[in-house]
């Protein structure tokens, strides 16, 4: 079993290429729902949205959200009426919204909301939310306590960041299944998501660093980082919020206490070689995922590496 | 001031009319909601909706219902998802919906998500609901208690009726400005909507038949029945299930007890000259509304006709 930890956009890109790699059966997905909003009085998540597109078939790749080909007429009504309109959901991607939203006014738990849309879908891969209790990611900036979609959306993260907390995380339990597939899993991956607002969150439900220091699989990250900026996003300007380098020491850093192998970019090597000699272990690869191709190839890159790093530990073992 | 008590569909076209002959100031709408619906989670008040959507000159005219020029793709999508899809919403019709709902689920009466809605969409003339509670109506048939949407959309009004009723009624009281409306108005007009289910549930409101009763308002009906069918629609269906005759007798039994002028067809004539032989009274014309010319000269005509008999009326009172 493979288990890996995601947000949206890095994440979605990163399991477009996994999900040709591996049997559906055999992959976990623990998505982070820190990103998740009221939005039309919907209860939109947009990562877990991001990874069941992706898995459907349905994610659209020129936009990296939402669904391919999705047209925009419910927004463009609500800005008639005068709603906000900042957030984009599509025709389509709205169905979803509904759905979820009426199960959870059922009374369904977030977890069994998940699963249903999932089985809807026809995504056969299981994907839980990381926790099924209301866990939000605040951004404080010089301009206001901003929701995560507010700061990155809204505002296009040009607001100076002070800090970032994820309120309600105390009193968070990791939605069911996602502690035990990580403790029985072969590999558990972290995706190229934001280490601050997309790994964050998920790390931050207690429990979730426990399970990862504890569990006999190996643990891969795979950075959003190369040289001194995120490959997209706020990734730098919220991890040097939060007093860590921007460069891939930085990433190695927020994961440091149950990381076993971090998959940089080959223009990162000079900092890996530092990084291998201080007792981390970095392997260099291409990370750019342009297109399908280095999607796959960056997804059998991973696999290959813990198949290979779980051989030359057994056969160190047996020396 | 002119009080209008209507439905959707018939309704919508008198109202089309109406709106082109009578500023907006001096219109006030009360309407049908017993045909409102939870659908995907939402608060559907489809007659609301069709008369707020006439007057904003956003209904569609080849429908009847929605939004013109309205899409279905999140209605596609839904199929998709194996949510149901018999009730059609369109995309730009969701937003509204989806609004209604918000403002509600936020703690504002029917009433006033109506006015928040009329007033986003720039509709001056003041709609009420019939009432801010919950009343249901229920078509009984041999194939179970349906809602009156499983029976008219769903179901194509197929189904025998045993008979018809109205959910919640009696404990529902008026919406805010329904009674004083009808008590200050100097016309009142009964649109040509199905008796039973569409200008049936504002009757049974408590109250309602009493203020008409007490109105020193001219209270004219346009006929939705000549012949002895319906224009469009199950009025007579229902009618006949209701013990009432399937012709403008029957229109006229149904609004007895408060009815100053029915407005029924020329092809109607003989039955009107009986009507107004025993007391009713009966003006004939050309009721269909084929064209925005049939609607205009409709709207004009019963004006004129209360004008008329009230100016006579008048020369009685000094002579």
């Amino acid at each position: 079993m493979i288990v890996v930890l995601t947000g949206g956009t890095g994440g979605a890109k990163f399991v477009d290429g996994l999900r040709h790699s591996v049997p559906p059966e055999q992959l976990t997905f623990v998505v982070n729902t820190g990103d998740d909003l009221k939005w039309w009085g919907l209860h939109v998540s947009p990562d877990l949205d991001s990874i069941t597109y992706g898995l459907a078939g349905l994610l659209s790749r020129e936009r990296g959200w939402g669904v391919k080909g999705d047209t925009f007429y419910c927004l463009q009504a609500m800005g008639e009426l005068a709603e906000p309109i900042w957030f984009h959901v599509g025709d389509r991607d709205l169905a979803v919204h509904l759905l979820r939203s009426r199960l959870l006014a059922e009374g369904k738990t977030l977890s069994q909301a998940t699963a249903e849309i999932c089985s809807r879908l026809g995504v056969q891969a299981r994907i839980l939310p990381m926790t099924d209790s209301r866990v939000e990611t605040r951004v404080d900036t010089p301009n206001g306590d901003l929701s995560f979609q507010e700061y990155f959306v809204q505002r296009w993260y040009q607001d100076p960041v002070n800090s970032v907390r994820f309120a309600g995380v105390d009193v968070a339990v990791p939605a069911p299944g996602v502690v035990d597939s990580i403790l029985t899993a072969r590999i558990v991956i972290i995706a190229p998501s934001n280490p601050i607002t997309s790994i964050g969150p998920i790390l931050a439900v207690p429990g979730m660093r426990k399970a990862l220091q504890q569990t006999s699989a190996a643990v891969v990250a795979v950075s959003p980082i190369i040289g001194n900026a995120a490959v997209t996003g706020p990734a730098g300007i919220l991890m040097a919020a939060q007093g860590l380098p921007v460069s891939i020491a930085g990433v190695a850093q927020a994961y440091h206490d149950f990381l076993d192998i971090l998959i940089a970019d080959v223009r990162d090597s000079a900092v890996a070689d530092q990084l291998n000699q201080s007792g981390f272990r970095v392997h260099c690869t291409n990370i750019i995922m342009n297109n399908a191709n280095d999607k796959a190839r960056l997804a059998q890159t991973v696999l290959d590496l813990v198949t290979r790093s779980a051989a030359s530990r057994g056969a160190t073992d047996h020396s």
